[in-house]
């Protein structure tokens, strides 16, 4: 049995190699950049006008001319002009492309226009103003988005300005989800008072989905041939594998030795928290397939997940997160030595989480978690978790 | 020209109406809930067996008795089982059905097993130790989860415990991002000096992808026609319609005169806030069409989008969060009686946001959003806001 710090160490040491691929750029959202975006041109690629207005040149409002003859109207996405006399003006639009001979903007709202001449009606004019120069932001060949920056928006909008049409993003790895247990009946079917219907696969599911990768879900009943059958078959077809329940010491367990027949070594097992204790993690010699065995009680299911194995699986894609943090609203008492993640819910004021913590403590309390915002984790080597002390929460409330 | 509360006021009391749809559970990820998630049966639905060990009946246990002969093996999955003789116990699996006459489980730890007998070696086991009670989580027709919520993955494996193979949803609305001006050329392709790639359509989808939306994609020329004819058609097709540029006062701008032409009513033109001022929000008379046009420069595009567009789209889906907010590290001087939303890049330690201001501020800086993390927003009624003063930000940084 380890400590939490221990089973992060472990995990944070074993990650899936990183494989690369291209994919277009709208669909890149979510995905990790394996290369720099770089300016592909000076940005902005002229001088841009940033305001609807006139365009003048300032040396002849600084000696004091006020009223300017129109020589043309420069709309956005008009070809470069070159102004005949520069103690005229254009009107020109927010976007376009500032004329030769010309420094400044002054807009619509300051100038009033009529017979072909557009009057300045301010006197605070500075010559160069509204203007964005070419170059100023980036100038071409320097890099603008870093490699390992998760895709958003607004790097999907830089990639889109620069041409880049396709990206080289870290591949996504096959993930499945293995339920096992004959207890288990899907989940349109009515179960015996026995049986429970089979949440956990579709919980793990929705939580790999919301990473955006593609994952599959099997089943393996509670016996032995169709085990050792089954582990093999997944072992040749997925890249992460996550079996739920079939790990702890019971008789119809078979599912940690049969791994360990087929290659996959243990990294460690029973990790000393609750709830989530009987948590078992592998890897194949190769170090480029792991196993994860969850626990089969949901709440540890839930837990185990949310800590270990999303967190490795964002590593794993070259996405590091700081962890949160919350101050305890009521105490908890929490004795045995084991680190304790409590179900709390969070209030947010004055840019701080406070936890207070739920009642109904029972790790098999599945009810619990849809009342809850977050875990939070509690040192194994405390008893008593004194309101308005601090401590670091697993937010996992879905927020669209 | 509106402050940024009455924008958000506005904006508040404009929301689309709800409908609703019912989805498949595993489509569930990520929709708002129109129905409770009630109790199907009670939970747990039997007494159920929470360690792999021996279950015994605890008087006999009080009375002294120490070695129990094994009844039966009882798996989980298995039909309930009636103890025939109550000083026997069964060996029994994590998940399993408490036998009638049993009330208490003994992990394998704490126990012998030799020649069909256990024998406890430890003295502190309490009656009903391990043991989960029918109904103590939740009794039939109780609600687990409200309406409103999120479906995240702990909902999912509520639904799938109770038996929900489809839910009821809130609807999501069409939406469709247009794209103006003679400027953009398609993103694989280069650009002239005084063109630019249609970069503002492809981080609006992004967005809006990033809820869980679909989204379309249009174009509409300078050309006063097309703008008249393609207004119509999209007004004909979407509930939702986002205009890129095509909202500022030049003359190439028809946009809002041919909306207005067409029943859409202005709601509020310019917000007192930089970047973004030249923000369109309207709305058709009926009240379940949509139109925001926001500015065509790319860092006042993606403001809007995030100040306005995402928050009022959630809300519209019956979603609200709360604020995070940041304090600062640097001092920031804005001298425009507007509200500032600087650029800064985010440190987060001890529970709270630390704020790091950029140095390029110009609106047009796209690049600065990729370094930054988050917009800061500074109220229009200050010039300084000084190191350690602590201000709303909006997160824009994508996760995963």
């Amino acid at each position: 049995m380890i400590s939490v710090k221990e089973a992060e160490d472990i995990l944070g040491r074993s990650l899936l190699p990183i494989h690369l691929e291209t994919v277009p750029l709208d669909k890149s959202l979510g995905r990790v950049l394996a290369e720099e975006i770089v300016a592909d041109r000076d940005f902005p690629p002229y001088n841009r006008v940033t305001m609807d207005g006139i365009a003048i040149k300032g040396a002849y409002y600084e000696k004091g001319q006020a009223v300017y003859k129109i020589e043309k109207v420069v709309a956005a996405g008009e070809p470069r002009y070159a102004i005949k006399d520069e103690s005229s003006c254009v009107e020109i639009m927010t976007g376009a492309v500032l004329p030769d001979g010309l420094d400044t903007v002054i807009r619509y709202e300051d100038v009033t226009i009529e017979n072909g001449e557009a009057t300045i009606l301010v006197d605070n004019v500075k010559t160069g103003q509204n203007v964005h120069g070419k170059g100023t932001d980036r100038t071409k060949g320097e890099p603008i988005v870093p490699k390992g920056r998760v895709m958003g928006a607004a790097e999907i909008a830089i990639g889109a300005t620069v041409g880049k049409t396709h990206l080289k993003v870290h591949k996504l790895p096959s993930v499945v989800i293995v339920s096992t247990g004959d207890e288990l009946v899907p989940i349109d079917q009515t179960p015996e008072p026995h049986q429970i219907r089979a949440s956990n696969a579709l919980m793990l599911q929705a939580a790999v989905q919301s990473l955006g990768l593609p994952v599959a879900i099997r089943h393996l009943t509670d016996d032995h041939e169709a085990v050792i059958k089954g582990v093999r078959q997944l072992l040749n077809d997925f890249e992460i594998l996550v079996f739920i329940g079939g790990s702890s010491r019971g008789k119809y367990d078979y599912i940690p030795e049969t791994l360990e027949e087929n290659g996959v070594s243990r990294y460690f097992y029973k990790v000393k928290q609750r709830p989530g204790k009987p948590f078992w993690f592998g890897a194949r010699e190769a170090g480029n397939q792991f196993v994860f065995a969850l626990p089969g009680n949901p709440v540890s299911c839930f837990l185990c997940m949310e800590k270990y194995f999303k967190p490795w699986l964002k590593n794993s894609l070259g996405v590091v997160e700081h962890k949160e943090m919350a101050t305890l609203k009521e105490d908890i008492h929490f004795k045995p030595p084991l680190t304790y993640f409590a179900p709390v819910r969070l209030e947010y004021k004055g840019g701080q989480y406070t936890a207070i913590p739920m009642s109904g403590q029972g790790s098999g309390d599945l009810a619990n978690l849809a009342d809850a915002d977050a875990f939070m984790q509690l040192p194994e080597d405390q008893q008593t978790f004194p309101t308005g002390s601090t401590y670091p929460i697993i937010k996992y409330r879905h927020a669209l």
